[in-house]
């Protein structure tokens, strides 16, 4: 099975979904056996215009957006403080408001070093537990080395922003063509979406679901070409 | 959508397969537009005991197989030979009989690289339409190298039997789970399975049945904690 979750960093219920998401493939799991589910990270900006770096703390950011006062905006903040909380996690909302392209695309340099999902937990910690600076170069590079890229790869792709560009624009434009307005969003086979951080239960009816209908239908066998144990067919031989 | 296909780089029908597939592929593309199918390889070794080195032409090996003359191997190999012309496909049947397990490990590590595809494509064209000796350490790192591998990543997976051994065996398992007993086998948005090398029109057709039904249904959305171009939703707030 595979699972495509498409989601941004600057995201709060991208973040707690995630764990939510982790709980019900966990049960999932535990349930079925140990069945090869494959996730896999898809790139959503909720801000594209974001300025690249900014000292904007989140707090402001909301209050300008909604229209609400600073008060307002906390309280907006606490009440997803309470939702990370019941899963366990951190939560600050000194955080500072940037642009995730960048972010983005080393997620796609770690999928192809086989890292992307520990790659989008640290950028996750880093910004809602830790509150660090994700546009400031040397704590982007420290995480994404940490996460276990190579500093001249992340250094190269920090430095030519076409690298991966055309990756990031891809996951956006699948995104869209279905549907998908808002994250998290998550796609199981291809076949079943589920949008928003819902309750580890959902993820898990919903594996559960793609598992019983998983299974593959063979369309064309028969006086096949194919090779086996006992050598090559050759049809009409 | 995605397509797993199980090959061997010693079969003759996955040679052509490929061509066939990729014929069905392109057909599919010309009427549906550029749909974004992502083809993957996986391993699957015909004759996991084959020695790793070894100077036995492919024809004794098949009369020694199905005991017969090699005038009769010859006749088999003509047939064969026959097929692949009539995908425009260079086939000669003066080349060696070997392991693939290295090949197939090289396979991985082009995947990590993206290069995965190209490599599959230059491994057929050495061994079947060139019939150079893939058990030569220096040919098959010219092979790999051309096929845009690094130099010293490849050296040290052929160095270490051990390096994406794990996937390999994984990808054998996965065939065995599917009741896949020969290859080319093909699966599609792993839900339809086609074996062996069939016509490109069928492959054409099973792929437009994926894309027909391949509209992803929403399993939960509503209430959802979601974040999108408004902001991020407080249920109940």
């Amino acid at each position: 099975m595979r699972v495509d979750i498409w989601s941004d960093i600057a995201c709060p219920w991208c973040y707690i979904g995630k764990a939510r998401f982790e709980a019900g493939l966990a049960a999932f799991a535990q349930r079925n056996g140990n069945h090869d589910v494959e996730v896999v990270h898809r790139s959503f900006e909720l801000d594209p215009k974001a300025p690249a770096a900014t000292d904007l703390p989140v707090l402001d950011m909301l209050s300008a957006k909604y229209g609400v006062s600073r008060t307002q905006a906390e309280a907006m903040e606490a009440r997803v403080a309470d939702a990370a909380a019941g899963e366990g996690l951190d939560y600050r909302s000194d955080r500072i408001h940037g642009n995730t392209f960048d972010l983005h695309r080393l997620l796609h340099l770690a999928k192809a070093h086989v890292v992307q999902d520990a790659l989008l937990g640290a950028f996750y910690r880093a910004n809602f537990a830790e509150a660090r600076p994700l546009a400031d170069p040397a704590v982007l590079t420290g995480i994404a080395v940490a996460a276990g890229l190579p500093a001249d790869e992340v250094a190269r792709v920090l430095a030519d922003p076409g690298a991966y560009a055309q990756e990031v624009r891809a996951d956006e434009r699948a995104a869209a063509e279905l549907g998908a307005t808002g994250v998290p969003f998550f796609v199981i086979d291809r076949k079943y979406g589920i949008s928003g951080g819902q309750p580890a239960e959902v993820f898990r009816q919903a594996l559960e679901r793609a598992h019983a209908d998983g299974a593959v239908r063979v369309l064309a066998a028969g006086e096949a070409e194919v090779c086996g144990d006992e050598g090559c067919a050759v049809p009409g031989a």
